[in-house]
C-alpha cells in the first residue's frame, strides 16, 4: 500500500491521518511547525515526525497537505517530489496550487467540522475529490473511499462555493449558538435548554426546505418584538446590527418576492 | 376538566390545542380572524369556531392566546371573562398584558419552532411558565405538564432574553441554512450534502461549548479565504456584510479576549 506523508498536524490532519492509518495505510512521517502536535500525531499513526520542511522525506507516494490555506502555497513549493501524488484538503484553494511542482495532484476535501477532542463519523461525511489526471483521480478516490461511503467529484470552482455555503451552515451557525449561550448566561439560564429547539430546527430541514421551515418574528414581520430585541442588544458589540441584517434579509426573501 | 378556548389558529395554536385535546382537555371553541384556519383547528379538536371576537364564549375556564404578539393586547382587552384564567404563549410579551382585565393570568411558553406540516415532539420541548398568583401558577403547571416532561418557571424578563437567544439559535440559524441552500443551488449542488455537517455541528455542542467547538476561516483568521468568500458574495443582497460582521464577531470573541 502507498506510503503517505502528512503535512500538518491540526484538527483535519489528525482525523484523516488516524483514519487512513486505521484503514491500513502507512503514514510514514508527519510534518508540523508545532513540535508537540507533530510528535503527538506521529505517535498515534506510528510514523516519524519533523518540524523542518527540508527534512520531509522526498520518496513517499502521497503527500497529504492538511494545513491552513495561507501556508499551503509556500509548503507546496518547498516539498520537491515531482512524481508523487500531492493532495490538499482545503475547501477554498484550487487544485492548481500544485500545478508547477508535480505531475499528479488533486484534492481530498471532507465537508466536516473537526475539533481535536471530538470524534467524528468519517464514514458518513461527504468527501469531494478532484484530480488532474486519471492516476490522481483514481488514487484520491481510493483514499477517500477508505475513509467514507460518500465520495463524489467536484471541481475547484464548485468546491469554493460549497465551502462558502458550509461557513454559513456550520461556522456561522455555531457562532449563533455562541451568541445564544452568551445571552442565556446573562439571564442565568443553562444553554442546554436550547438543545431540543436546535434539534427540531435541524430536523425540520429534512422534510421542509429552510425557506418553508422559517418561523419567528422576522418572517412574521413582528416589528414590536424586533424592536424589543434590538433594545436588549444595544450595548453588545455588533449584535444589534447582526440581528437587524439577518432580520432584514429574512424579510427580503420572504416578503419581497426574492424567494431563492 | 377545564374548558379551554383557543384564541388563534396558527402554528403554535394548532400544535398546543391538538395536544391538549389529546390529553383529555375540552377545547370548546377556536377563534381566528382567518375562517378556514379556525374551522380546520376546531374540526380537529371537536369544538366550535368563530371569526368574531364578540362571539367568543365568555364562560370558559381558560383562554389560551396563541397569536402574533402585535394583536395580543387588543384581543386581551376585548375578551371579557374576569374570573377565568388567561394565558398567552409569547416569548416576548410580559404576563401583565392581562393585568387590568383578569384576576388570574400567566404564560405558557414552549421553546420550540412550529410549522403546521411538521409534527413536533412536545414531551421533549422545554416549557417556561409564569402565573400571577398560586391559582394561575398551579393551573398553568398542570396544563404544561400535560404537554411536556420539561416544565419550569421563568419570569417575563428572563423569558424575553430566552426568546432573543432562541431567535439566534433557531430562526437565524435556519436563515443561514436558507443562504447555504441558495449558494449550493447556484453551484448545482443538492442541499442534502450539508446535512452530515449540520448534524456534527449540533452534535459537538453536546460535549463542547460553542466557543470551543468553533472552526473555520474566521476563528483561524484566514484572511485569504475570507477575502475570496467576500468576493463571491459581492452582488448578493447584504450577504457580504452579514459574512463580514459574523466573521468580525467571531474574531472579536476569540482573539481579543472578549471570551463570554
Amino acid at each position: 500500500m502507498d506510503r503517505i506523508i502528512c503535512i500538518g498536524a491540526g484538527n483535519v490532519a489528525c482525523h484523516l491521518a488516524s483514519a487512513l492509518h486505521e484503514s491500513g495505510y502507512e503514514i510514514s512521517q508527519v510534518f508540523s511547525r508545532t513540535e508537540p502536535s507533530a510528535r503527538s500525531l506521529a505517535g498515534q499513526v506510528g510514523g516519524s515526525h519533523t518540524t523542518d520542511p527540508a527534512a520531509i522525506d522526498p520518496t513517499a507516494d502521497v503527500y497529504l497537505y492538511a494545513v491552513t490555506d495561507s501556508v499551503l502555497p509556500e509548503l507546496a513549493a518547498r516539498i520537491v517530489a515531482p512524481d508523487a501524488l500531492h493532495l490538499h484538503t482545503s475547501g477554498s484553494t484550487g487544485m492548481d496550487v500544485f500545478a508547477r511542482r508535480a505531475r499528479h495532484y488533486g484534492v481530498l476535501y471532507p465537508l466536516q467540522t473537526f475539533s481535536k477532542s471530538k470524534p467524528v463519523c468519517l464514514p458518513e461525511t461527504n468527501f469531494f475529490i478532484e484530480g488532474n489526471d486519471d492516476f490522481a483521480r483514481g488514487k484520491v478516490r481510493e483514499l477517500a473511499s477508505a475513509l467514507s461511503h460518500h465520495v463524489q467529484e467536484l471541481d475547484s470552482t464548485g468546491r469554493r462555493r460549497l465551502h462558502l455555503a458550509a461557513v454559513f451552515a456550520c461556522n456561522f451557525t455555531n457562532h449563533l449558538y455562541e451568541i445564544a449561550a452568551e445571552l442565556l448566561a446573562e439571564a442565568g439560564i443553562d444553554f442546554s435548554v436550547m438543545l431540543p429547539l436546535i434539534d427540531e430546527t435541524t430536523a425540520k430541514i429534512r422534510t421542509l426546505s429552510p425557506y418553508k421551515a422559517q418561523t419567528g418574528p422576522a418572517v412574521r414581520n413582528d416589528r414590536n418584538i424586533i424592536d424589543k430585541h434590538l433594545a436588549l442588544l444595544a450595548a453588545k458589540r455588533e449584535l444589534a446590527t447582526i440581528y437587524r441584517l439577518l432580520t432584514d434579509d429574512i424579510h427580503t426573501i420572504h416578503h419581497k418576492g426574492q424567494n431563492p
